[in-house]
């Protein structure tokens, strides 16, 4: 390969994003500098927190701007460094970007170890599972024998969510947006029990699934199911608020929840928001957790595989319309 | 005194509390049993939370019924008592509610020490006191140089909220519902900047009163206060959820925060509701404190006065419309 294709942000969507919001480019294959790594992108994984970025409203990643080449974390091979820490061959982590190839400095990459598998670094070794680990044991304070709910939770983070929390011995109950994904979750990934926000008794079916209340309800959507999780939420129960994919694909969101703060204040509630970046000093120590689960098999790390970086703005588009099934990731190269 | 005069609920409010909800009523003084205590009332304070309890919703302390004597945190001295741990003479601090005598479980009753104030009690060394200072200092994590922002500013709580937090070395900002209150709040009570939410440019003002951003709220109201406050927010933030004072005295609760969860994941704010009772092992130390700084004049307990057990309900629905600065207390008696 001679040219670095690239998926290009051609414009903002006015609501809904679109596959017309993007196109294919080729641009000449980077070089690295003094102390850069040029790397050849293996597979991206596609992360609905990267439509907020795009919307330019509740994003952390400062504002899109079109004519970018569209933001992504990938895994990759090293094919060329100069700097000492990184040889050809290497695998590592990084934000590679929807791209055949980037330049990227040493500090910003993580070295995949020779074993693990390097698409798991897009879910369950990535900033998935470390979202999952630290918003549910950190965040949530999650303790045995008490309920947790999650949101999205056939998504790339609730499916980690709901299989750690059964590991540490909670009663794990997930909503999704179909009973198929819930089906999926209760056989498959251990959940107690799962609820579809489309079933027209949401409310009843919610309480029915949680007998004893919900302690922790880690929540990756807002908007509505937020706003019925507050009314299950026991007394000094704790919300972790890792996203609103509910707000992320339009320009009209919705109010706010109704029982905030008045059912923070009559339940005790804490409620808090995090980023996974607070905790970078501890990722090797949660990797290790989740690396002794993975191999002994009381996590499954499930994904969603796309083919080829031209289908990226089809994965992603599926995916902010909830068509994924555990991590979405697009596989760019073989090599 | 041969009767013991009482103010009944009479009937529960359609939208705004008033006086006609209330009425005069006498029944014999009671009689202590074996461990109880009769207590003659010196003083009740009128505490907003009381009507959330009135209107059945968003209340910590259960539904209320027609017909019953109004509930209220009061002052007495112990006219007889069939429990070892009073004498008659002794001044309390329980729950005697709105009439001239009541019967207490000795458990329930706070004993105030001789050289404190009793109406104090009602304030800064009451629930109001406690609150404010488990509120800004254990759940806002208030620390030194920080910017504290609290609403209801010139309220019994809200008044006590931003002297400890001068104390403490933080940047005091009060919210209040005039620019007279914000006046008291800053020339009399040390505010560094108050702010009426009836400006017509409420957001600017309360940007330039905050410059470096709030890194505590402390939430009396809920509502449009709060919804303003979460933007002001620097990342780390704490908003201690103490009440919910704009949603009390209505039928037509506002709608919910827009920026719950969205802000609170962008800027990783941790929200909390609390309620005092869970704080009740550390009173006395609190209470060191708070006399502590009372008593070297850094701490001031504004009381706003009303005479006569009859004028109880006017001065709560002047309460609840906002008409007080500082601590509400109806003297009852002097004895």
């Amino acid at each position: 390969m001679t040219t670095n294709r690239q998926i290009i942000l051609d414009s903002l969507p006015e609501d809904q994003l679109s596959e017309a919001n993007f196109r294919l480019a080729e641009a000449p294959i980077p070089q690295p500098g003094p102390d850069e790594v040029l790397c050849r992108t293996l597979a991206i994984g596609a992360a609905a927190g990267t439509r907020a970025a795009i919307q330019g409203s509740a994003s952390y990643a400062g504002a899109a701007q079109p004519g970018m080449v569209m933001w992504g974390e990938g895994v990759a091979r090293v094919t060329a460094s100069e700097h000492p820490d990184f040889a050809a061959g290497d695998l590592v982590l990084g934000r590679t970007d929807w791209q055949d190839y980037s330049v990227q400095k040493a500090g910003g990459l993580t070295k995949i170890p020779p074993g693990d598998d390097p698409p798991a670094y897009l879910g369950a070794l990535g900033t998935n599972g470390l979202t999952a680990y630290f918003g549910l044991l950190d965040v949530g304070r999650a303790k045995e024998g008490e309920t947790v709910l999650v949101s999205a939770a056939a998504g790339s983070v609730g499916h980690l969510v709901g299989q750690i929390a059964r590991i540490r011995g909670c009663r794990s109950v997930g909503v999704t947006g179909s009973d198929a994904k819930g089906e999926l979750l209760t056989s498959k990934l251990g959940f107690d029990a799962a609820v579809s926000y489309r079933d027209d008794d949401f409310r009843a079916s919610l309480k029915a699934a949680c007998p004893d209340g919900v302690d922790v309800y880690f929540d990756n959507t807002g908007g509505p199911i937020l706003d019925s999780a507050l009314f299950r939420m026991n007394t000094r129960g704790r919300i972790a608020c890792c996203g609103v994919v509910s707000q992320y694909d339009t320009s009209s969101p919705a109010a706010g929840p109704r029982g905030v703060p008045g059912l923070l204040v009559t339940k005790r509630l804490h409620m808090e928001g995090f980023l996974i970046f607070d905790y970078a000093d501890r990722y090797e120590q949660a990797r290790g957790d989740i690396r002794e689960w993975l191999r002994t098999g009381r996590l499954v790390n499930l994904t969603d595989e796309f083919q080829g970086l031209e289908d990226a703005p089809r994965a992603f588009v599926d995916l902010l319309a909830g068509g994924n099934v555990g991590t979405r990731i697009v596989r760019v190269s073989d090599d």
